[in-house]
């Protein structure tokens, strides 16, 4: 296999930590790090193998949706009505091609039939029921809406309505901001490659806002705000509130600040994440990696689940600054 | 009141067409120019008022969507399981404020909802049952399904599934692409303006494609795709197929190239439309004006409905190239 790419690798997270070291137990970081190092290995050894970036970004979400510590997959957060709703996208950064789901609520891997969508359907962004249909056609056996459940996110949905109620007690006005559950938001996943063939793929998976409206589309499933891949340029996968990443159609504007300002890639992903996203109220973080290997990972928030393997030996596994 | 704008004024388009001249009926055409006439006018009237480009946009897809000549609101087309499903966005250009609806089938006026969650919703983006639950919750009336029935959509739709049933005798292989129903495609609506006050606003509301598979979400939806608007570049709104503007993140793509490339809005949109979109494989056009009043309206297509409002006097409505 002729080699067109002097570097390849990966790089994958896990969402943001709105807390700081000391409120996360222990235990739990130990869990998050060893399901994102069998994350980054498999999804490098894809690319290892001479795999594409594509299948390397799918393996190391799916893995990522599988383990119950990430707010995708099992593990999602509950909406308001106790539901898990996901996300989910993928694009192809040499074919611009592009698949997502959106309002899932019975496929075990999200990103999988964003894959689908993306390989054999005319339309890029399908939801909710007719997703599911989509699917069940296409031979993906549906799970029971239970394989979702988890006890600590059900407690953690418990929690926030009891603060809910207590607050519409005291007063008479109970609109809930999405920053008041700000502490319980880390989890969305994805991962960013580029593959020997020198083609660049992104992915993202989520299970949106804890405590949200139901039907509320995260931006995990929108092109150009959580994901995007472009050879020319690079590919994005953002975590954070959903919202701000929509409209600062973050993920594509790292992507043009490369190819209309010729920025380097780590000053256009901290103009985005820590200019940007902060000067309209937003908090979060990135992953990106360029057509030639460069990476950056920036996030404005105590911590961010990430990691990365490169060709060049360099791997690295963290949650904090 | 303090005018803060030399000049101010308002785009709008009710879609782009597949089919010459020749093959559209006078009477249909002429139906069209009136109510795009209508639209024009009482989006222009907010403005000269003084009233804001959110307010102006609105107004106009308003009328656009409760003509049933175009594919938005009452006209919208069917899903292939004879449903009306509509997707609506609208984008605030000083604040960069956003609201969003997708797959919903009982909001007589989208882009009302769109507006409404705009204003009060902590998300951007609501699609399905729990865009409705929060429409409900929040005073709107919704309307039964059958409001947006018309025969010639109906009608539309069974010409179009007779051709399905047909080919799907002729062959194993009944796959339906996008393109193969390619004419029967035409009527999103959109609008943009710049106000008095130098704000700027974007809005798009579509009823999708004919015989599409249901909870399939076009671009009207999408904040970047769609659907974009900045005090600082432009303000966008496309129509045509929603996959490749999505792929294209194509409306906020001509921002990016006004703010990045200092580029003219006319020469960005048309390597946005005449290039980019082309080489994609993609057919359609845009509306587009900048924070200066300058204005585009690029379409690859034998035509797009579109009219032209300003302050300066500049006024045109059309549909042909």
């Amino acid at each position: 296999m002729k080699l067109q790419s002097e570097s390849y690798g990966i790089v994958i997270h896990g969402g943001t930590e709105e807390l700081s070291k000391a409120f996360i137990p222990q235990k739990l970081q130990i869990e998050c790090l060893d399901a994102m190092s069998q994350a980054l290995n498999e999804g490098y050894r894809v690319l290892n193998n001479g795999g594409t970036s594509l299948d390397a970004t799918k393996k190391s979400i799916r893995i990522l949706e599988d383990a119950p510590q990430f707010n995708a997959g099992k593990g999602a957060v509950f909406t308001h009505d106790g539901k898990n709703e996901l996300d989910a996208a993928i694009m192809n950064g040499l074919t611009l091609e592009v698949g997502a789901v959106a309002g899932i609520k019975r496929i075990k891997n999200p990103i999988e039939l964003a894959h689908l969508v993306l390989e054999i359907s005319p339309y890029v962004l399908l939801s909710s029921d007719g997703a599911e249909k989509f699917a069940e056609r296409n031979g993906i056996v549906l799970v029971d809406e239970s394989y979702f459940y988890t006890d600590n996110r059900w407690s953690q949905l418990q929690r926030i309505q009891k603060r809910e109620r207590d607050r519409a007690r005291r007063k008479t006005d109970n609109k809930i901001s999405v920053n008041e559950n700000e502490n319980e938001n880390h989890g969305t996943v994805g991962a960013v490659a580029l593959d020997i063939h020198g083609n660049l793929a992104a992915g993202t998976s989520s299970g949106g806002i804890v405590n949200r409206l139901c039907g509320r589309i995260s931006d995990a499933a929108i092109i150009g705000a959580g994901t995007y891949a472009n050879n020319n340029t690079c590919a994005v996968s953002t975590t954070g509130y959903g919202e701000y990443f929509i409209r600062g159609v973050s993920a594509y504007d790292l992507s043009a600040m490369l190819e209309y300002r010729s920025m380097p890639i780590g000053d256009a992903a901290n103009l985005v994440v820590l200019e940007k996203l902060v000067k309209l109220g937003g908090s979060g973080g990135l992953i990106a990696i360029d057509n030639r290997g460069n990476t950056a990972m920036p996030f404005n928030t105590p911590g961010m689940y990430r990691g990365i393997k490169l060709s060049n030996g360099k791997a690295n596994l963290d949650i904090w600054k």
